[in-house]
């Protein structure tokens, strides 16, 4: 999917709804638990009921490691489940990966070519041969970190860098700027969290026309409209995620139908924003 | 296992070398691959041929997940295997991990708790809710990426950081100093590739305690006499990792026989480096 026809997707759908699949086995109601596998069950049953609202699925992969190689079948029945629906979702394999080039060559293979993902989110801190094997399979994309949603965030990612002409800028707009030059807008988007919205204005200048991922609507306490304010360009450019928020809107059995509701009401004022492109 | 004890480790095996489980599917000679797990066996015999001259195993968790649920149950069996030696292994799994607090939490169980791992490689991008939650398990560790042996190291690790005393410092350096503030010398080593030794010696002015894992020696043109010569301390300090140049010095059968040669071979020239503690 190129960058064109995620835009045509989002305007069909009236969205650009990700919903992160961050699947706890300890928060699955307990009906779910004696399925042979209670984590794709649940994960069906969300995609089910949401995926008329939303553009995108994120699998947060650590969700699933956590739980080893079954773990593992339960991702791999996910994307597969996501697949069958047709191409009307984009798929992120939120995995935060990034090694030397030989690894790193590894993970896209697992992630892009075996698992089918569109996409996979990536750590920058090894630079270009860690980012590159991620942007060699056609149609795929690699999702950056720029600017996290986390206070750890503060640590590294607002430093300044000292540069040649004396503009000060911090690493993550170093980091934007270098990474823009290895990838292209359709196979390069950043990861930006929310609860910096106002960080999108001055991001947006770096890169106007890249999509950028947004978590941290909901739960870590983003505001959508703030988001679209700052973030929005002519081809939407954004996808914004809401994981707890929507899979966790009911802890019971009734935790589909909610989640749909959830959903619903994020995919209405993502229509009204979008009346404005 | 502590600092102490990872030290005592060395002095009675006369080595601080760390192997490589970089096992890729591809390079696993022909008579293996009729084997219910062809990635396991081999691990095995290298494990069987290499541990008397090794202190500790580095699966490379990204050749694992390139297979999918089968990789990480092949992955499953051989810490169990390294467990299952006793306690004169430290083992690593080589996963750079790193993401918000939430989902850290969740890597950490999976690597350290429930594979039982002595420790995890983590990207420090994202700041200390990221690293933190690897380093709440009683005597396991977090090594935290601080300057990589990869050519994409360039690309941030080594950018100026503009600092209120004006001595300017590296982003590595930067990293090296913050993260210390969050763990000890029982529970944090830094990686630092062998391809950069000479600037082992400004690390070990930042982190003179900590221990070291150095990965580059050999396929990737590092040398151990240099690394010793710049990143020695008097409790050793170093844990140097070869992969492809033990595992893969023969694709035939008698692979495991030739890597234990060449394992012996470094092993050798480790107990004279560590004549001079």
């Amino acid at each position: 999917m190129n960058r064109e026809q995620l835009f045509e997707l989002i305007k069909r759908k009236q969205s650009f709804l990700c919903i992160g699949l961050d699947t706890d086995i300890n928060k699955i109601p307990e009906s779910l638990q004696s399925c042979s596998d209670p984590v794709f069950e649940f994960n069906k049953r969300i995609i089910d009921a949401t995926h008329e609202c939303a553009v995108a699925y994120k699998p947060n992969i650590a969700f699933y490691e956590n739980l080893g190689a079954i773990g593992w079948l339960s991702l791999e029945r996910t994307i597969e489940y996501l697949k069958g629906l047709g191409d009307d979702i984009f798929t992120i394999a939120d995995a935060k990966r990034g090694d030397i080039g030989n690894t790193s060559l590894q993970y896209a293979n697992a992630f892009l070519k075996k698992m089918d993902f569109d996409s996979i989110t990536i750590a920058p801190y090894m630079g270009e041969d860690s980012v590159k094997p991620f942007l060699s399979y056609e149609g795929k994309w690699a999702i950056v970190l720029a600017l996290t949603s986390n206070k750890g965030a503060y640590d590294f990612q607002f430093l300044n860098i000292d540069n040649e002409n004396a503009n000060k800028e911090a690493l993550f707009e170093k980091v934007l700027k270098k990474t823009t030059e290895w990838g292209t807008t359709d196979n390069m988007m950043f990861v930006v969290g929310a609860t910096k919205a106002e960080m999108l204005g001055k991001i947006r200048k770096i890169v106007p026309d890249h999509f950028l991922l947004v978590p941290g609507v909901g739960a870590q306490g983003g505001s959508l409209s703030e988001v679209a304010k700052y973030g929005l360009n002519d081809k939407c450019g954004l996808l914004v995620n809401s994981s707890r928020g929507i899979i966790y809107a009911s802890q019971n059995d009734d935790f589909d139908i909610i989640a749909g509701i959830k959903a619903a009401e994020l995919q209405l004022e993502m229509a009204e924003i979008l009346e404005n492109i």
